[in-house]
C-alpha cells in the first residue's frame, strides 16, 4: 500500500465500529460497511477514531477490527487508522502495529491536560519522534472533543519540524479562520502544503474548500454528498457543489449532534443496509421511538428535495 | 404592559445591542433595529441577553438601552430583560428596574460553578425569593455558554415551587431530548405547562416544535423566517415550515458559529438596514474580507432561493 | 479474602505502579512496595487507581500487575482493585477478572460527560446492574480529575438502592460541608452507614476524620503517618493526631500538587527504598535538579521536626 | 503616590471588601481592615481583585471603596486595583479613573474563552495599547479561576513588548517549574526582571522565594506570616521562613479552599477584630457552626504552637 501524503484529497470517510445488538464486534456488517463506503466513492477509511468508538474497544478488538477492514478494502484506497492514546508507548505500538497491517498512515490527536501552545507542541514532537519518520501522521484538531486546543502557530512549527506531519483533520469550531490562516502563513512562510481535510460531519464543507480544504475526514451517513461536494468544487463548480451540500444539510446538521449524533449515524447506516444493528456500546445513545421518527421525517424528506433537483 | 405568561409563543428575538463604529451605544439603532424587529412579526423581544452583549455594557448603559427600546415598542409586544449577574443584589436591582421601567418580565441565567442538581435548584430559589412573586421569570438554559447544566427534574421542582416561572428559554444543545421529556414528565406529574421558547439560533427549530416548543427566543437575523416557520407550525402545515426552514438554513448555520456569530449577525442587520454599524465591543469578532465575501455569498444564494419558490 | 465491606477502615493506601527507568512494569518493585506498604501498617491496598497510571497499562499489563500484587499480599489486607473504564463491558469484565483473583473489591468513578445528577445516578446503576450484587464497590468522587460531580443526594439514592456500594471515596475539594452532609442526612434517612475514605493525598485528614471519616484512601509516601493520625483519632486522641498530621504536612502539600505531585511521590517511594526507579510512563512529569533539591530540603525538614517531637 | 515598579517586594495584600451583615458596603470597616493591614507590615495593597468581590460590586461602589482605602492609607504603601472586565471600554475606563485617585498600578487577568498562546498574548497586547503607557501593570496568571493558560514564552514576549508590565502575579497551580523557568528564561534572554509576588494564600511561598518570587500577592487573613517569611528569605534565613510558615500551614491549606475559603478568611479577619461582619455578598459562603467550630480549633492550634516556639 502507498503510504499517506500532502497529496491526499477528497473523501477519507471516518468509519463507525459496527456492533450486534449485544455490543460485540460484527465483522460481516465490517466488510459490509467498508463495500458500502467503497461504493460511495470515498478516497480513503479513517477507522479508530472517536467515532469509531476506539476508547471502548480492547486492544485484541481493535486489531481484529483493523485487520479486518484492511482484508477488505485490499489496497483499493489508504486506510487511516486512530492511534490516540494516553501512553506513548501504547501510541508507538499502536502506530507501529497499524502500519505493520497495511495502513497507510496514522491519525493522532494530542493527549489530556495540555494547555499552553509549548506544552501541545512537545507532545507532538515527543509522540512523532517515537514514531519516527516513516510513520505518515494526520494530525488531529478536535478541541471540542480532547479539550485541546493546537494554535496556527503551533501547527506551522510543527509542520516545519516534521516531515512525518502530512495531513491535518481540521475539526475546530468555530475553524474557517484558522483555516484560511493555516493557509496563507504556511504559504508566506514557504512551507509545505500539507492535506487538510475537515471534520464536524462537513458542516461547513463548502466555506472550508473554498478557503483552502482538500476535502473532509468525517463520518457522515451519507458518504455520496460529501464526494459530489469535493467533485464539485474539483471541477471548479461550486455553485453544484452547495446546491447538493444544502440538499442535505438538515440531516447533516442533525447528525452532528454531540452525543445521540452517534446513534443517529449508526442508524442511518443501518437503514441504508451498511450495517446490521446500530447498536452503540454503552455508555453510549439509545434512540427512541421519536428520535426514530423525526430521522425518519429528514430522510424521507431528503429523498423527496433529490427527487425535485435530479440529484438521486 | 402585560406581564409575560405561560402562554407566550412564536418569536421572541434576542435583541442585538447597536454600537457605533467606536463602540457607543448608537440608540439611534436602538430604534431602528426595534423597528425592524417589529415589522419582521416578533411577538416580542428580549433585550440584554449574553448575545446582546450585556456583560459589556455599564449598568448606566444597560438602563438607558432598556428604556430606549421599551418607549419605541410602546406596549406593542412585551419585551423582556436579560438579568444574569454576579450578585444577587445585582439581579434583584436589575430586575425591579426593568419592571417598573415597563419590561413584561426578566431572563435569568444560574450563576457560575454550579455543579450539582441541588446547586443548581437552590440558586434559583434563592434569586425567586429575592425577586418575589410579581416578577414574571424566563429560565434561561444555556449550558454551553453558562457551563451549568440544569436537569429535567430541576426544571420540574423549580416549575412546581415557583409560580413566576413561567417560561424557559430551551438552549441546551442537544437538547431535543430534554425538551420531549420535560414536556412529558411535566404532564404526567399535572404541573403547569410553561411556555418554552428555543434558542441556539433556532438550529432545530422545526424539530423543537415538533417536540412540544412553543416558539423561538433566539436572534437569527432573518427573524421573518422564524416567524413564518412559528406560523407553520401553528396552522398545522409543518412541511411549509420546513422548507422554509430549509432555504435558511445554510445562513442559520453559519451565524450559529459562537464567536464570530455576533459578527455575522449584526453584520447581516447592517445589510439588512436595520442598523448603521456592525462593530461589536472589544474583545469581540471582527470579521475580514474573506468573511464578508462568504457571507455575502451565502445571503445571494438565499435570495435566488426564496426567488425560486416565491418565498420572497 | 474477605469482600469489602462498611466496616472498612484505617488507611488503603493507594498504590504506585512501579515502572523501570524504561518504562516497563518492574514487578520486583512491586513487591518491595507491597512490602512497604504492608510494613507501615495499611489495613488495604487499592491498586490500578489514577495514580497508579491504570489508563497507561494495557490490559494485560493491568492484570499481570494486580495478581503479583494480590500473590504477594496473599490475604494480608484487603485488595481494592480501580475498574473505571469507558466502556461499560470492560469495567464488567475488570471488575470480574478482579474478583476471581481474589480482589476484596473494586474502585469506580463515573465515566466522563455526565452533567447532572440524574445522568451520574443513572450510570453507577447502569453499572451495579451488570456487575452484580456480588461485587463489593468503593465509588470514587473526584471531580478535580473526573469533572464529574456526585451531589449528596445522588449519592443517599445510590447507597440506598445498591447494597454492594459500600465504600466511598470522597476526594471532592472542597469537599468537608459533603462530607458532613451525607453523614448527617444519612442517618436522618436511616441508610446504612457506609466506609468513607478520603483522597486527595490527606490535605484534610484531621478535620476529616473529625467529620465522620473512617480513614484514608490515598497515596501519600509517608503511609505511616496516615495510619498514626487514624489510629491516634480512632483512640480519641485528636490532638495527638494533629501534632503527628502538621509535621507531615508541608510535605503532603508538596506531593499533592497535581500532576509533578505523582513524579514526587514516586521520587520520595524510591529513596525510601520501596521502589527501585521513579520513573512516570510518558507523557507525565520528570523532575529536574531544583526538584530534586527541594524535595530533599522537605525531607530533611521532616526528619528534623520528627525528631525534635520524638516521633521518629 | 510612587508608580508601582519592577522593584516592589515583600507582601501585596490582597484585600477582602468588607460589607455588613446585610451585603451593603462596610466603608468604617473599610478603615479598620487597611490599618490591620498596615500594622502586620505589608508593603502594598491590593483592591477589587477576585477575592475582593470586584464583580459583585457595582462600578460605583467600587469607585467608593477604591476611594476610601485611597484616602485611608495615603500614600504610606502603593495601593494596586483590580481592572479584570469583559469589556477592553471598561478596563480602560477603571484603570484610568484609578490612577487618577491615586493608585499605584492596576491588576489585569485575560478576558474569558482565550485558548492558545496567540489569544493570550493578543489580549494584553489590545488592553495595554488601550491603557497606554502611564499605567504600571500588574499581570495576573491564575488559571484556576480564569480558565485561561499564560505560557512562559508568551510572558516574556509581553515583558519584552510592554514595558508598562511591571510585575506579575504567579497563581498557576501547580507553577513552581513556571517561576524558575520564567526567571532562567528572562535572564537568558537578557529582559528587564519584573516583580514576582505569589498568589494561592502562600501554599507554596517558602519554595516560591527560592525560586526567585519577590514576595507574597494573597489575602492570607494572617498577614504577619507573610511579611516574616519574606523578610526572613530577605535576610537570607530561609530555616527560619519555613519554621515560621510551617506554623501557619494548617490554617492556610485550610482558608485555601475554593469557595467557602472566602468566607473563612473573612471570619478570621472578622475574630481578628479587622472587620465587623464577615458577611460575603450572595451568592457565596455561608459559614455553619461545624465549620466554625473547626476554625476555632485551628486558631487555638496556632496560639498554642506560635507560644511554643516564643513567635507571638
Amino acid at each position: 500500500m502507498n503510504k499517506l501524503n500532502e497529496q491526499a484529497n477528497g473523501v477519507y470517510i471516518i468509519s463507525a465500529t459496527p456492533f450486534t445488538d449485544s455490543g460485540e464486534l460484527d465483522l460481516a456488517s465490517a466488510d459490509s460497511l467498508t463495500d458500502f463506503y467503497l461504493e460511495k466513492g470515498v478516497s480513503g477509511i479513517t477507522i479508530l477514531g472517536m467515532m469509531g468508538e476506539a476508547h471502548k474497544l480492547t486492544e485484541e478488538e481493535a486489531l481484529i477490527f483493523m485487520q479486518r477492514v484492511l482484508a477488505r478494502v485490499n489496497g483499493r484506497v489508504p486506510v487511516v487508522v486512530g492511534v490516540s492514546h494516553a501512553s506513548h508507548r501504547h501510541v508507538e505500538r499502536l502506530a507501529k502495529t497499524a502500519m505493520d497491517k497495511g495502513a497507510a498512515g496514522v491519525m493522532l490527536a494530542p493527549g489530556p491536560n495540555l494547555v499552553t501552545d509549548p506544552q501541545v507542541e512537545n507532545y507532538f514532537l515527543s509522540v512523532a519522534h517515537l514514531l519516527g519518520g516513516e510513520v505518515p501522521v494526520c494530525l488531529q484538531d478536535f478541541p471540542q472533543s480532547t479539550k485541546v486546543h493546537t494554535s496556527v502557530p503551533v501547527m506551522l512549527r510543527l509542520i516545519e519540524a516534521l516531515p512525518q506531519i502530512v495531513m491535518l483533520k481540521h475539526e475546530d469550531l468555530p475553524g474557517m479562520r484558522k483555516l484560511s490562516q493555516l493557509r496563507s502563513q504556511s504559504e508566506t512562510l514557504g512551507l509545505r502544503r500539507v492535506s487538510v481535510l475537515v471534520g464536524n460531519g462537513g458542516l461547513f464543507l463548502p466555506q472550508e474548500l473554498a478557503r483552502g480544504a482538500d476535502g473532509a475526514m468525517t463520518g457522515f451517513a451519507w458518504p455520496e454528498m460529501l464526494v459530489q461536494v469535493c467533485q464539485a468544487y474539483a471541477a471548479g463548480d461550486p455553485a453544484r457543489g452547495e446546491d447538493i451540500f444544502d440538499c442535505y444539510l438538515p440531516l447533516l446538521r442533525h447528525e452532528f449532534q454531540y452525543g445521540i449524533g452517534l446513534g443517529l449515524r449508526k442508524e442511518a447506516l443501518r437503514r441504508r443496509g451498511a450495517i446490521k444493528s446500530a447498536a452503540v456500546r454503552q455508555p453510549g445513545p439509545v434512540l427512541d421511538s421519536i428520535d426514530q421518527q423525526e430521522l425518519s421525517g429528514l430522510m424521507a424528506r431528503l429523498e423527496r428535495k433529490l427527487a425535485e433537483k435530479g440529484l438521486n
